[in-house]
């Protein structure tokens, strides 16, 4: 009756982490650098997401390194060099040059690269990282096992090897995608198969639908090292997002049915150039219905473009405005401070799981 | 940091059942007395599924009546009375009467209703089992948060509610399914705001995608009573099933790229008629590759047809014939003795997660 056994390379690459390992997505604009800091106080570690250009990850790093030089009330004691928090890369849109300059200048702890147009592109990054930041972790995001096995035979491995599953909010795979029910396991046997004595075992965090602590003990049962939140944190108070979609977040349910992945709100943003396995899952509203019924683009756009001056009334579902989260919406009813949501599902998760930390020698420490 | 708690009523339901409750779902013609009984054998609650004919119901449960009078090595004394094994009906095909009959004779503990052209053919169903059956238990299986919504507001309640997530195998929702993951949380929540003092809370369990204890332990986690695997037992030693169709369980991986929802195999079999609502999940082979390829449905038919004589080479990624499996299949790798399925997941959950048994008067037994 073996418990959840895990790594003991993460505790000391992350000191500040409380275990079960906790995550907040990099999730472009929304995660900026307050919501970031937060989760990382609380014991967790959190990630700036990608900026509306990559110049971005400079003003935001350089913001997250002042708020963590501030006082602060929570108990976790936070190191300065490398910096707590990491930050998520676009790679299809990202500049590597620019991301790697905020990079070298910031130190954070860890850089998450995801969606690129090639995966050789992810080599390419990571290489690029290494050199001018050689203690910053690499965090790689796939969704498919193919993906798993090209990440795990390429050249520069990633420190850490994120899996996302079918209910993920936001870009994810548009077709060949899965729930990760199924897909965790498969994938965490696959890790597990290709380490060796001398390279370890790469640790696999879970993204996806995971929105409380039942979801996140579920994940550590699966298979996962930690596990990362999105949607959730949407309706924490430090996302840097419009109250109208943090309601709709709120008040949304039924994930499998109000929400689906479409290219259509990209479109009516004016977003194009995604690489064609990505596709968004996002709350449904309007300009969804109405797109099905078969009116016009240029009418839906020119209804979104109103929409747009219309501040929080944009969204909800007489909205029109893009909605991107995940299919655990209807787990998430109340906006709460990061940090609690941090602690609320660390503890549901030390109820319901055993956890063990491998040590050194072989001994164990129980969470 | 409360621990997963379980309700009392199912044990006294099922005395012979060892906590966590892990079933064998009542799988077309496949799950047949042999596997039923020896999944109730080792503790858990075996499901004979619907028969070519309704009129299968009555000589399967005859033979396994026969099967639970031998004498047996394994340690759980079963009951004589109810059976304890379930009988799984498909509502749109099979006939009421003929249901009934069999039912009222051999009282099995439980059957298991899915599939109907509307729900209220379900309150017809479990009206009608109580008048021939009152302590035949009803199972009825649901896919999405709609159903759960239509069935907890309905006459008749089920005392049990499956959830079947989107990775399940064989026929699950066509179109409107989602990943465990998000489902069944949301579902346990909406269940638990429908009980009331007098009614208790309806258990709930998950099927879909769940192949070992990492499944089940998640499952249990994200809040079911239970667990129902069905796929895992294809590859059992007891399922009737061809040795090409069970190899290919065992051969094949990545559920999310080499299954697919299709209703292509139904269709070259001579299947029709099932509700829209529905489509199955399979393992791709020629007979998809082709129809994608855009070769006649004629021309596939006459190879499928020809197939159906080749044997077990029939099956596999050159064959053509329907291997309905869920996502899962990366996770089973050998053809296993029920029992011995049975008691390798449970083994794995009582390591991961922390389960309380409510008992009376709010004492509780630790697992």
């Amino acid at each position: 009756m073996p418990p959840i056994r895990l790594s003991k390379s993460l505790p000391s690459l992350y000191p500040w982490v409380t275990s079960p390992f906790i995550v907040s997505a990099p999730m472009r604009i929304m995660s900026g650098p307050a919501l970031a800091v937060s989760v990382s106080r609380a014991g967790g570690l959190g990630f700036i997401g990608p900026g509306a250009k990559t110049q971005d990850a400079l003003t935001n790093l350089q913001e997250a390194s002042s708020l963590l030089k501030a006082p602060s009330t929570t108990l976790s004691s936070l190191p300065s060099t490398p910096l707590p928090i990491g930050i998520g890369f676009q790679l299809w849109s990202d500049d590597l040059a620019t991301a790697a300059a905020a990079i070298q200048q910031y130190q954070p702890c860890a850089a998450w690269l995801f969606a690129p147009h090639h995966t050789a592109d992810i080599q390419t990054w990571t290489l690029r990282i290494r050199e001018v930041a050689p203690n910053t972790q690499i965090w790689v995001q796939v969704g498919t096992i193919a993906e798993v096995h090209e990440i795990l035979t390429s050249a520069a491995q990633p420190d850490v090897l994120v899996i996302q599953g079918a209910e993920a909010g936001g870009h994810g795979r548009a077709t060949d995608g899965m729930g990760l029910m199924t897909l965790l396991p498969e994938v965490a046997d696959i890790v597990a198969m290709a380490s060796s004595p001398g390279r370890g075992k790469i640790p696999v965090f879970a993204a996806g639908g995971i929105a409380d602590g039942r979801g996140a003990s579920a994940a550590l049962c699966l298979g996962a090292e930690g596990v990362v939140m999105g949607t959730r944190f949407l309706a924490a108070t430090e996302a840097r997002i419009s109250a109208g979609y943090q309601n709709e977040i709120v008040r949304a349910g039924d994930g499998a049915a109000s929400t689906t992945r479409t290219l259509l709100y990209n479109h009516l943003r004016g977003t194009f150039g995604w690489p064609a396995a990505y596709s968004p899952r996002g709350i449904t509203n309007l300009s969804f219905h109405e797109h099905q019924a078969g009116k016009p683009f240029e009418e839906l756009k020119r209804l979104h473009d109103e929409a747009l001056g219309m501040g929080d009334a944009g969204w909800g579902p007489q909205g029109r405005l893009a909605t991107y989260a995940g299919a655990g919406i209807g787990l998430i009813r109340e906006v709460k401070e990061a940090g609690r949501i941090v602690e609320e599902v660390r503890r549901e998760v030390w109820g319901k799981v055993n956890v063990k930390v491998e040590e050194e020698g072989g001994r164990e420490a129980r969470l």
